[in-house]
């Protein structure tokens, strides 16, 4: 298998977002469905804002499969944006007679508004926003849902799970991947421990009444991972180094902690709340 | 202005032809017929098949800018297939009931056919062919488009020109990317000398009689480029290895020849017939 | 500036470490003594192993630097291994008469030993432990110590300080990379808190009776750093992510924390003790 | 296999040339007799400037190889300048009281001079044509030893020749790899047509007479490749395209034409004289 790699594009309220995905092998099974399904399961979740509710993400593949089977060849994901309509002349990517209206000028903090604004020159940050918006992440969900569906050709199984908000902490006890999966579906934060549960929501209608938001840690664990991934060889060939810089990259991720049990691994991910 | 990279995905008769392109400057001026331009441009040609004549290829921009000013962000392109409507069922992302009826078996020689076909474990080398087409030369027209224009800034401009086909050559002096540019536009073969030319002309249309095809030379200039592109520091940053890299890997392109003149660099490019 | 590079070679008991970096700009001014004094602060510290102290290492730089100032060419630095004489035959680049004496062949929990043997087929371990070796940071320091030099032109310095050993914690306040590293150099944990520190001494020494050790935090502090490195526009582009990578590729630490204070960046790090 | 990639190192009149390559598997039979045996294969050729001569370059591979085999981690390789005695001062890495005898201020056409002094800021030239020598293919044909050697476990052989000098061209039929690397060792100009060679040593002598070079080209035959290698996939996957930069990268090596015979991967190369 050669080296993966991939591409998103698209701003937040743009007329779609856009991946290209590179180096799947070919001929694994590969349907509309199991790309959805996870873009579903990314639309849950407690306390997010209105949007996540009215939109619901559907992918389109416009190349790269055929009658089900990847080609080998780069696999290109289109998700529309439902809400296009309303953001047509705001977002045009024509020049418009009509002057934006929506003008963001001041900068909020923990975003990258301000050094966005400054480094490429823009008096209108909305041209920051609308890239370094958390929404981008769907177009990651899809390129890693394709990615499970190779792992799964292997029998290797990732699922994530919240062991704190703000100060409350999960004392459910560690689990498989597969029994998370099986387990967490139907959690509104994705946590094991309904107990804590009940009071991290209580916690997230709290803040969101003052205006605020609150950090937390999940956890993401592996089943049936083979030794021997990354090398030791190289510092940039290490697999903690290169997991550590994907799960950074993820808007409002802050840190994270390696810790490998026996036979999986886990990574404790922290966010700030902003 | 950090590394320009850019990744192209699509099959010849798959819906669309992505292109996502980073690493442009933000606040450049950019609109999709100054891309188009240079896909009408690529649509002429003589002795061409078919499907150049039906289609007008014309693109989308589905990122990376707004309101006629790149942001910064990956500029992602679309670029829909007009016939498209004829290979639904044939190119479908989905299982189809009915089995594909343009199954390719026999691999063409000078083709990747054969090897794609054992590399990718195919049968049906059709699979290899939609993807190893000059179509997807479209998608990277469209990119390069792109960077014209960032060059444009700097009063750089490029023009290429064909200098022989089979065994004839043109006689004509070298000119500057600006002359080519105005001389040859209405040119059936980009070619600068009209005598040449026509013979040029009737050998095409000689060895499609055959069946056969020709190989040629072409010619690029580029004006007003800076000293100083490139470095000798290391193999993989010289100017001359990353540009053989770039036209080599254009389908059918099989051999560059890099001489620079007075403050031009002149490609001399061949591609044999196949 | 074009970007930086790095590879690192040697084993731990060859004959020497090597070192490439490469993207330097010209005309910066470097000596032997800039690299050499960081070398010398990575051999300080508390409770390490007999080796640290018999070595003082020095850097021997063998290209990319000319009349102390630095040619824009690949920068290669060479460290010898003062040991060497000691480890010729066993480490011999050529086949050995004699056998090799000092096999490994038990795996160590926590290292690299047992999947660097499944990976690469060896049965004696030493073939692993020699590179996955802490003894490859030294390469890193140096290629590091060039990097400060080129930062202290902008007026950027940056320091380490160590916050937490075990369960005991630092309670001195923040402070700037240039108090840090005015306060912790005869420090022997580089810790700002004189009181934590004897404790955590004690610690150390207790672990070290046991033949165990201790994991710890340490944060790395940077002053004068201007808004605008690494860019939101692509996942591998993020600066958080940059940085967790190029952390969590050191030997031994197992977790980052990115926090950004007021003109300042903070990372926490910790460290698992095995 | 993971990617191989190397970087190089180190100024023609500099105490060493500097390599590191990584991504070789472990297990691989490698002696110093193997790459010395390719550096002296280089130092043959007929013309040549006197420094070939006297100099018989060594490697001393300073990591990634023990006991004979190859340890998967990256090998690094030195090739100390037998002049350096005579060039310690002018070349010092500290700064020296006695300020450069050999300045060169005057750039040479064709080579990098004049750019590279523009580029990095240099008035004494020397800081140039020191890097951009061709001197530095000695550490890329030590890179390329230890390929070759891989190759030659899965029987693997490429050899080249040289077909023309000026306007002067071998008739000798094509040949296998394994038969020109029999024919040609002896053949001061690597030429396999005897009576063509002899006139080839006519030209050179004539052209040296005059303080002029001559440009010629060779080609590269390679016996036993996979179908497969590269990839149609994308622009930057393509074999041509990757090989072309390879050679292209080369000091004076102007083009190339690559055309695949029956089982053959053959390139032809020119090289202007300058």
């Amino acid at each position: 298998m050669t080296h993966l790699r991939y591409l998103t594009a698209g701003e937040s309220h743009g007329p779609s977002l856009t991946a290209i995905l590179e180096g799947m092998p070919s001929g694994l099974a590969l349907s509309i469905a199991d790309i959805n399904h996870q873009l579903a399961r990314r639309q849950k979740g407690y306390g997010r804002g209105g949007r996540m509710k009215i939109e619901t993400d559907e992918v389109e593949i416009t190349s790269g499969v055929r009658h089900a089977l990847t080609l080998g060849s780069p696999i290109s994901l289109l998700i529309q944006n439902r809400d296009w309509k309303n953001w047509q002349e705001e977002m045009s990517v024509a020049s418009s007679a009509v002057p934006p209206k929506r003008v963001v000028t001041r900068p909020r903090p923990g975003h990258a508004d301000l050094v966005g604004g400054i480094k490429y020159d823009f008096r209108d940050l909305r041209n920051v926003l609308e890239r370094a918006s958390a929404r981008e992440t769907t177009a990651r969900v899809a390129c890693g849902a394709i990615a499970r569906r190779l792992l799964e050709e292997f029998d290797i199984h990732l699922a994530g799970h919240v062991i704190a908000v703000g100060n409350i902490r999960s004392q459910a006890p560690t689990a498989t991947a597969m029994e998370i999966l099986a387990k967490t579906e139907d959690s509104p934060l994705r946590c094991l421990d309904s107990q804590a549960e009940a009071r991290m929501l209580a916690l997230v209608d709290e803040a969101k009444k003052k205006g605020d938001s609150l950090g937390g840690i999940f956890e993401i664990v592996v089943d049936g991972l083979p030794p021997g991934l990354g090398s030791y060889v190289q510092w940039d060939r290490k697999l903690d180094g290169k997991l550590a810089q994907a799960i950074l990259s993820i808007q409002a991720v802050k840190g994270v902690d390696l810790t490998v049990g026996e036979g999986e691994l886990v990574c404790l991910i922290g966010a700030n709340g902003a």
